[in-house]
């Protein structure tokens, strides 16, 4: 065992990278120091996805009024809170530390505690996983208490008659989902094009639809400009400028959903020098490292993406970097998406807007699946782009009933490298919606063989299956 | 175009299976007859997976009343019942024929439509789809009325009082599920000592306290000895013979789900010499030939197994087996099922009740899964056969939410030969059911690389993830 005054690391923030890199170190026997500013979990158990999916749940069910269900969320992630406390703050080699980081010089973490008090430790590894904070905007004259992020939102106690969200990301998607069912009027306003605008527009489109069609009001292209706190008046402009084009009347309440800032400003990252990019996340290499030797960083903090299961690869990689930083890294593995609103999304890779000449883009559409009949979903897609001779999968969305489950597929196969001609006579259980999969296999494979001799082995790539929507 | 008076090949029945082919065909360009008796798309559309499954969605919505579901349930499965008729029962290539198909000899099919002409079709295929009815038993002093299958089950006006459901199979599993969602009083006696008979039964438990936990009372070892009409008494006797041991009361329906047997008695297959086992199914090869050349099979008829999907990829490979018999065909994928109960259940490949030392069997409780905890679901279990030193996934069950969509994933790895450590680093989206799988595959990695040299590695393998419950 290593000295207990010396540990292997000094583990800056405890959500899902930081606990992955500590907890990790403890069972090889490193002992490891983990500071943590705020709650053990992180944002993803205190203010992230823990709160939401159990407030998405809740609100779907119907049965408990708005403020039950407020009440209920906040229990379910407050008992959570505690378990990993329990658990996480008292792991054997892990000396866990409530305070504030801060990188002294090489090597050094100068830790504050609550009380003020000050500790310097020394360790040859450093692991930056502070996480990120909601962006904040300036509205002129909207109150302080009416503006809320994720970091209070989860606080209230009862749902506000007409909020309004700025942002369309999946926090804003999936908290007008979740108000919407709670009875809140919402309205939206989304600065880019599209909401969701990292999304394939026609997936996007279909969320776009969707929450129309439960009632909330959506504006793209537009950004908050004024609030009047006499009739709840947010103005909205353009994006590119210009005077209000457009007004939610009578907001109580205004959801701040518009992009993260990396946690990255009071680390004392130029002690060392560690480098940023514009936007201040840390830059790090395939094996999580940053421009300093020693000094690792994963999550939201960096220039490589957040999400609970990024930021846990991440920190995965880091302990490998750490422990055996001579032996070879796998590829960095594809890191998919979700965002749980009504229907569900999720995707993985990349898609360009269009794809390039030698990336075919498969469409299917979701409600020709038998099991959306059964169900009556109506809209959905799986758009899949596939490069044309390797059959090499670049990248996919999902947009229905259990994406989140479908694009872990998509994941396997191309983390695994199965190309997607060699789908094709899997077999998958009958009414799923796995049959999008299915049909995509099949539309690729019919039209990416055209030139072979037969008619007859044409058909054999699958036209029937798209035909009679059934069967493999 | 071949002559219309030799049609490449008779398909009997329009199922999945039959549909694949006959439509196949027509696809290519050869012309088919395929003879249907009762309504096109088999069981599936019409007294099978649609109207089932469109029960389990209305009644687990809670909006309508129980009768208003049925007529809703009859309503949908009559609306696609007519578009597969127009569609199917015209196409161009298929010559569609009604009626009940009789092999007369080599080559020759009669077909006997419903006012009674008879014809006499030659081909030199045959493609015998012709599926199977429910297995009906002898209860003493049950009036025929009171005896349900699924062929009149979907027929009636409004959920019975007291349904008994004879057989703890999919079908039972399923409509006992519905039943009590209607408020009907359901009670369940199956044959063997578990519901489920073929599935793990650590999975198969799952299932039977969940049912139990909904109300349903569940008597396995037992069967449906007599009834007693006056007060609506089924009394069980052990299934190993003996007196009454339990009586279901005031059962006012009985819902007969208690096995299939094979639509093969009236096909003439006597006339040819076509091979079936002891249970009446037809023998088939790899390739879905019967042992008469020129004769194939498909789907519920044969031993090769049931089911909407299986029978059409049955469909499929006849097909490449009639047009391209000298090419290889790949080997015959694993075959998926599904009960979509409350949870959902999913296996596919072969799981015996005690695996072989060579594998290994691991198992992750759902209700450790973060997404689980948001959905407040308790149970629920991932379980994974692996070959030790291969990696070779040999058969999995899934029980939980999702659990359809999830054996996919497993079903794509075994068809396309991805061993299971090969699964150690792909990255699922959080919070989903496929951290199941996740967790599967850190356990699997953690404990078959015992050998590794040092502890880190060997926690490289993956503790971190089962301690933490997620990241990747």
């Amino acid at each position: 065992m290593p000295s207990t005054t010396v540990p292997h690391a000094i583990v800056i923030g405890s959500g899902s990278g930081g606990l992955t890199a500590a907890v990790g170190l403890a069972r090889m026997g490193r002992s490891a120091v983990m500071v943590e500013a705020a709650h053990i979990g992180g944002d993803c158990t205190n203010v992230g996805c823990i709160p939401s999916k159990s407030l998405l749940h809740h609100s779907k069910r119907g049965i408990l009024t708005g403020p039950e269900v407020l009440a209920k969320v906040r229990e379910r992630r407050t008992a959570l809170r505690h378990h990993e406390e329990d658990e996480f703050g008292n792991l054997p080699g892990v000396d866990f530390r409530r305070g504030r980081a801060r990188i002294a010089g090489p090597g050094r973490v100068e830790i504050t505690s609550p009380d003020g008090q000050v500790d310097v430790l020394e360790s040859p590894n450093i692991v930056i996983a502070s996480g990120s904070s909601p962006r904040r905007l300036v509205i002129p004259d909207l109150p302080a208490e009416l503006m809320w992020t994720n970091e209070n939102l989860f606080e209230i106690a009862e749902p506000p008659r007409h909020l309004a969200i700025v942002g369309g990301g999946p926090i804003g998607v999936e908290m007008a989902t979740a108000f919407t069912r709670l009875g809140s009027t919402v309205s939206l306003v989304e600065f880019a094009p599209q909401i969701l605008p990292n999304m394939v527009p026609a997936a996007a489109r279909i969320l776009h639809e969707s929450l129309v069609a439960m009632g909330v009001r959506i504006e793209v292209g537009a950004r908050a400009s004024s609030f009047e706190a006499r009739t709840g008046a947010l103005s909205l402009e353009p994006a590119t400028g210009g005077p209000s084009t457009a007004v939610f009347s009578g907001v109580d309440a205004v959801l701040v959903a518009a992009g993260r800032i990396p946690n990255s400003d009071d680390l004392g990252l130029e002690t060392v020098g560690v480098l940023t990019d514009d936007g201040g996340r840390i830059i790090i290499d395939d094996r999580g490292r940053t421009n300093i030797s020693g000094i690792y960083a994963c999550g939201d903090v960096t220039d490589r993406g957040g999400t609970t299961h990024a930021a846990g690869a991440w920190g995965r990689r880091i302990l490998r970097s750490m422990i055996a930083g001579r032996l070879p890294q796998p590829d960095v593995p594809p890191m998919p998406g979700a965002v749980f609103g009504d229907p569900e999304a999720a995707w993985v890779g990349h898609q360009p807007v269009d794809p390039p000449p030698d990336v075919r883009r498969i469409h299917v559409d979701v409600a020709t699946i038998d099991r959306a009949y059964t169900d009556e979903v109506t809209s959905g897609a799986v758009i899949i782009d596939v490069r044309r001779l390797s059959g090499r999968i670049m990248g996919a969305t999902i947009v229905g009933p259990r994406a989140g489950e479908l694009i872990g597929t998509v994941s396997l196969a191309m983390k695994t490298g199965v190309p997607f001609h060699k789908w094709y006579g899997v077999v998958w259980p009958y009414p799923t919606y796995s049959d999008g999969l299915s049909k995509a296999v099949d539309l690729y494979v019919a039209e990416a063989l055209p030139s072979l001799h037969t008619d007859a082995l044409r058909w054999l790539t699958g036209r029937v299956r798209s035909v009679i929507g059934r069967g493999s």
